[in-house]
């Protein structure tokens, strides 16, 4: 891979989002929903937020990609979960999972492991804890956030990603991706981010967006990541906390362009 | 009617809330429920969300108005919905319903059917592919969001309000109101409130402060939609993207005036 | 009791919670749940939302705390707020109540006294209105929101912290807290406060990350209560309206300090 030629390829479906604006399904927690909804408009694409079983098959036929967040993962939520990625999958949209928790809660392990194994997940992106947990590597984990540094970060995305025939993404002071050969690494983010809930959550659905446009997950991965990224960047040099800087976010994504991409994009292999 | 006349009802309702701090019970969905309490409260409402089957017997009794949004209906909800419209019909306090969704989704269609054949709904307000789905005019719908043009808007509003004894709403890029008779145009709307997820959940809660406090849904209908154009123009003016437009809209709420709405309604027949 | 003591004590904690960076497990309402996640970050402290059956007595091991708000209580969600608190107690982690809407809906009151009565609710902390209702003292609510100007309110946290054996926080004009026998009164809160919906619900975090840190309920309670009071006052200076004052109000809690509290902590008894 080559650094510019991902810079471009992403700049590339970020005109794309606009054109076609795809509609992202997300099924989500209710803590985060709305900075999901606006981050999912703010890159060009139209988001829906409909988890009732009597619903989603309607939804996902209409879907451009879904989005699984399982960080309010209600009983009900379960079954709704397997059976929105089984239409999905019978649809060929690609599926991005949010294993939050994943690391901390043993239910919702499960739940990831399952849907990694039995269906196709295009793109799983969680935090080091959560990514570790599942491939059982040993990891220091408190409640949903990751206390991990990133040690050994790149091989988990990669073994995660090898063993699952996934993308993996695992975000935190730098950001992972793997195909399980190759490990891409972001280096955009900046330390207030972690002040703000929802970051992980958002990049989730900035990758859904670029999913919906292109033909390859791993490009879909770098370029939610990387509009994270420099947005945050952005948005932190403004910010006067973590309050200004939740929506300062939401602003640069929606005033992200080509010129910031090439100039503030840190890629390396 | 008459431009002048309405715009002065408008203010002096807005006074009449300010001054009675009516209770506005929401039945809603959890991605914008936080920025409709937050809109009622700027408008000088009260702003109370309960779905407990098991509650809100007790809250209807002391609520001014009813808003119903079915934005993240769950199988529960359904049967919320219809109790708690049929208490308020027996308190005879206004009931608003926001149709989220039913341009796409037919169970959410049928519910709002059901909800206008059988009860009194004094307001309906949804996007143009939501109203025309509901009296079976063929539309292009993607999600929760209308993708039409605003074409054939004013009829659809009088052919809904006409056929069900309601007012109607289509807000848009214009915003339609009608009784069934007259249409009234407000075009105060801006295109960057698109880009804020629950615009239109927010407009259902003013009209909800609206309908508390004055003795017509056609004025309260104006009411809520105008100030939501007003504080929208005032706000997109001062933000720099869609992060900023969604708290400015909550303090142009706040601040809004007689001067503002004189200066800046934009109403035509 | 000495005021200056009082402030090294909360300005002691502060630094504690920023060391520590306790998890507090939040069982609360869809609502306000995004604004209870950032100010708890924003205090230092790490916050959860789980109120999954199957999931919360795995996250009760981790927590340093627990959060119980009833703001938006299902019928399942009764159930596992008992769960909750008797795994709470058995583990001897602070508990930490918010009786919202007590004062309105009977089955809380119910569900509040039964708290109170069966388990060891630490700190119990609303408006007067709820407060009142819980100790049968008549009073006027509307919704969810106390009517009450602040008569009774000393006498009635003292009541309460008395029959029940716990630390009673009343928030509003002015904030009364209590552990049956003292009453201190805080007045740092300013009125476009109440304008902000879940301020309530996001001082009762901020009590929760204090009472994580050390060994007595009543100077969590101050401590919260505190800080809320003087990063409102802070926040509301540069304001112009109730959603500025929402993203201000995290910031300023994220950049209090020793300085602040000394130079604008308002306390007597």
């Amino acid at each position: 891979m080559d650094c510019t030629k991902l810079v471009n390829k992403v700049i590339y479906d970020r005109e794309k989002i606009r054109e076609k604006k795809p509609l992202i399904h997300h099924i989500t927690n209710y803590i985060t929903a709305n900075d999901s909804a606006n981050i999912t408009l703010s890159i060009g694409a139209s988001p829906v937020m409909v988890d009732n079983p009597a619903e989603i098959k309607e939804i996902i036929q209409m879907a451009d990609a879904l989005v699984l967040n399982i960080g309010s993962l209600s009983s009900g939520q379960e079954g709704v979960c397997l059976k929105a990625v089984e239409l999905a999958n019978k649809r060929d949209i690609p599926v991005i999972l949010d294993p939050v928790g994943a690391g901390a809660i043993s239910i919702r392990k499960e739940l990831v492991i399952s849907l990694l194994s039995d269906y196709k997940i295009n793109i799983i992106k969680g935090n080091l804890a959560e990514i570790k947990s599942i491939i059982d590597i040993p990891t220091s984990v408190k409640g949903v956030d990751s206390e991990d540094t990133m040690g050994g970060a790149g091989e988990a995305a990669r073994e995660l990603a090898w063993k699952y025939n996934t993308i993996t993404v695992i975000t935190g002071k730098q950001d992972f991706i793997s195909d399980g050969q190759s490990i891409v690494i972001i280096d955009n983010g900046v330390p207030l981010l972690a002040m703000v809930t929802g970051t992980g959550c958002m990049t989730a659905s900035l990758i859904g967006a670029f999913s919906a446009v292109e033909g390859g997950s791993l490009y879909a991965a770098v370029g939610g990541v990387l509009t994270m990224g420099i947005a945050g960047q952005l948005a932190a040099r403004q910010a006067v906390g973590p309050g200004m800087l939740r929506y300062k976010l939401i602003d640069e994504v929606y005033h992200i362009n080509e010129n910031k991409y090439k100039k503030l994009a840190q890629i390396s292999f």
